[in-house]
């Protein structure tokens, strides 16, 4: 029978710049009973990763240059928040009351540059970017927690994504290591030996949303949760995988 | 600690035209040793809802329009096929070799309408139309495992949908009875007393990437799922809460 559990590590501190992921990782695990097997995904949010890794930015020490300060007043924004969107950013795609959606410097199409006020505190000032390379925050977490516990585990950094025509944030993977993020089944065969059309999944992408039910989005409470029974392709993937070409994308 | 499981629910027939999915939801529930709680949550697979309502077509019977030839002409696609995906769609978005991007009837945007050829059997005549109304499933599904066992449950039914910007198929909700698809905390405070910014949560559409973890995309081995553990709000929701209506969506 198959099955697959979920398991929000308890007792996570909240993380502070310079604090240790991988400590935290593996006292989470042991106060949760949770020995590590081969196979087990963990899935920590964008959140808690930039937070140990100091990406809070202060808004009183940006100065928002004039096309920061022209969006700002299309986009009824904080021209310093604008600031630090665009240069986290590629390419605006869209410019509407409250949002710019992005193309971001990691390469996915995201709301202001997942640029967040919430749970820095009680300090106004702060916002919180995304981590500076999420593939690379995750390879180190694994290779630690590999190296704790001796078996091959694959490692998720999500991050609460909008999406272009349904409501609601859905978790989405922004940084991988150790998994092939789309299972592609193209050439398998379905029950009756037909060839499958519905051909490669987004399997990165449905760990993290499935993490994300135990998250509660923005809510720092359970930002590490274990995964254990998930099929998926162990291997050397990364964000730019998930990625749709621009030249293929339809609908930028 | 907050756990999510997920069950596929073992030994699943194949599915034919009046089977009684309410009674095979039971037997896999019964096989699994599962007996229902309050907050359980039940992800039907659209496939298997559809063949249970008698979806199937034969190409054979189709009689492709003029309109349909000029576009699977463009699309590369069988006339006949072309000929259903627009009788299922309110509008063409985009074509491509190889795919439509519509509006389905039901207000959501998927390739194809949703028209499947695998796991149909051996016949290449036969394609599978998406249910035709899931929400509609979904209640009277949920009525009967009610009814049966005394607990309040909600249900989903899902669909692998592709994505604008990401590749890889995700599961996502088309039909939903007995919960809020959309988790709504505006107004809500974070650890620190910040009022959050990312507020509403595609709850339902994540439930149904968790089950989709489990399903395989388009195999028929686990086309039910069972999730206990999932925080969601209980309530009357429907499809319809999650599609973004069309004069706010930036990405048409």
């Amino acid at each position: 029978m198959s099955q697959v559990q979920l398991t929000a590590l308890p007792h996570i501190p909240i993380i502070a710049a310079g604090d240790d992921l991988i400590a935290v990782t593996l006292a989470g695990l042991s106060a949760a009973g949770l020995e590590l097997r081969t196979g087990d995904v963990i899935v920590l949010t964008s959140k808690i990763v930039a937070k140990a890794e100091g990406r809070v930015r202060r808004l009183s020490q940006i100065h928002p240059s004039p096309a920061a300060q022209e969006i700002a007043r299309y986009a009824h924004k904080d021209p310093r928040v604008v600031e630090l969107v665009l240069a986290e950013s590629r390419q605006v795609l869209r410019i509407r009351p409250g949002v710019l959606i992005v193309e971001h410097r990691l390469g996915f199409v995201c709301a202001n540059a997942g640029i967040d006020h919430s749970n820095l505190g009680a300090d106004p000032d702060q916002v919180l970017l995304l981590p500076a390379d999420p593939d690379a925050s995750a390879r180190r977490i694994r290779a630690a927690l590999i190296d704790q516990s001796g078996v091959e585990v694959a490692v998720v950094i999500n991050d609460s994504h909008g999406r272009a025509w349904r409501l609601g944030t859905v978790g989405s993977a922004i940084g991988i290591a150790g998994l092939a993020p789309l299972t592609d089944r193209r050439g398998q065969h379905d029950l009756f030996g037909n060839t499958l059309e519905i051909t490669v999944l987004g399997t990165a992408d449905e760990l993290a949303a499935a993490a994300s039910l135990l998250q509660g989005g923005a809510a720092e409470r359970s930002p590490i949760v274990h995964i254990r029974g998930a099929a998926y392709v162990a291997g050397d993937g990364r964000l730019q995988d998930i990625l749709r070409p621009q030249h293929e994308d339809m609908f930028r």
